[in-house]
């Protein structure tokens, strides 16, 4: 078997699971996206989990229950683990709105290899960007089980070990440079620069 | 977004998955170790999925009826397609006993990035092999539904468009030096050396 450790060298990384979690609204998928695309530009080998690629493929008939987000969020995360397994960089956004539902990730990923990151804004202030128009319908009763409203989002207590990026207090582009900038040593090998 | 033509670019390789499906005994986990390995050196950036690192993880809780294999291979082949979307070469293998497994994991993977390979040894060979014991818990009544027996494994017909690799006529060196040779030309992206 070709192990993790040779397969990290190749690719001149760490392997690690950046879980970008927080409301609908707060930032995640831009960020995630830009993550991504910059950690490209810094030689990186990546990729990015979320919602989209999961829930039609590998999630397809999971609810939004807590039942049926736990189950969710537990194949994400063994989906992250063999990423891992495989030399790569994980980028992940996913609400993973309850504590429980964080740690059953840390654990299946593996605490040394997880770098929660909380993207935290306000409900008010993710209800007034509502970009997928979500917050509209909730409002109007149209979507069941909508976090923040019908089901609680638990903000981290500080024993989760969350680094926490609070993009109401940035622009998108400093929040990305932020966020690149204290994501990208946990990823290097060796202090050098990449690419 | 960053796309999978732009990850396969910078991996200077075509996505790919390789899925070597027959009896167990028939040769898949060695040559799939061995696929690996010859890959890397080839200079390719691949990930093996097979049993071992999905029925624990990912799998966890899933027996071995028709329809949990079902659900079983149409997450291992939900989890390929995120590899080859990420840009790597994956390796898989599983017994995958049934033509409509294979035709699941086919529609899932998308015919154009799908490799099946048939690792073909008789039921007899297979059972004197016997690599992980099963033939003979399962000749003493202590293995359910054992492919090849209680449940059947069923032969791939020619319109599959599987590949076979019959490994009762080669030695394993042989067999993994033909499988080899057969996949790399699949997966260069201009026809040039590797490594």
């Amino acid at each position: 078997m070709v192990s993790r450790a040779e397969k990290e060298r190749r690719l001149k990384q760490k392997a690690r699971v950046i879980w970008l979690f927080g409301l609908s609204g707060a930032g995640k998928s831009t960020l995630a996206n830009g993550l991504e695309r910059a950690l490209l530009a810094d030689g990186f080998t990546t990729h990015l989990l979320d919602g989209d690629n999961l829930r039609s493929g590998l999630n397809r008939g999971l609810g939004f229950s807590d039942d049926d987000r736990a189950e969710n969020l537990r194949r994400v995360a063994e989906v992250a683990k063999l990423f891992v397994e495989a030399g790569m960089v994980v980028v992940a956004s996913f609400i993973t709105p309850l504590a429980r539902h964080r740690a059953l990730v840390r654990e299946i990923v593996g605490s040394a290899d997880y770098l929660p990151v909380w993207v935290d804004a306000s409900f008010e202030t993710c209800a007034r960007r509502d970009p997928k128009g979500l917050y509209a319908k909730a409002a109007s009763g149209a979507v069941a089980q909508f976090t923040g409203r019908d089901s609680g989002f638990e903000v981290p207590e500080v024993d989760e070990g969350a680094w926490t990026l609070r993009t109401e207090e940035q622009t998108p582009d400093e929040s990305l440079r932020t966020l690149r900038e204290w994501v990208v040593p946990h990823l290097r090998c060796d202090g050098t620069k990449r690419a």
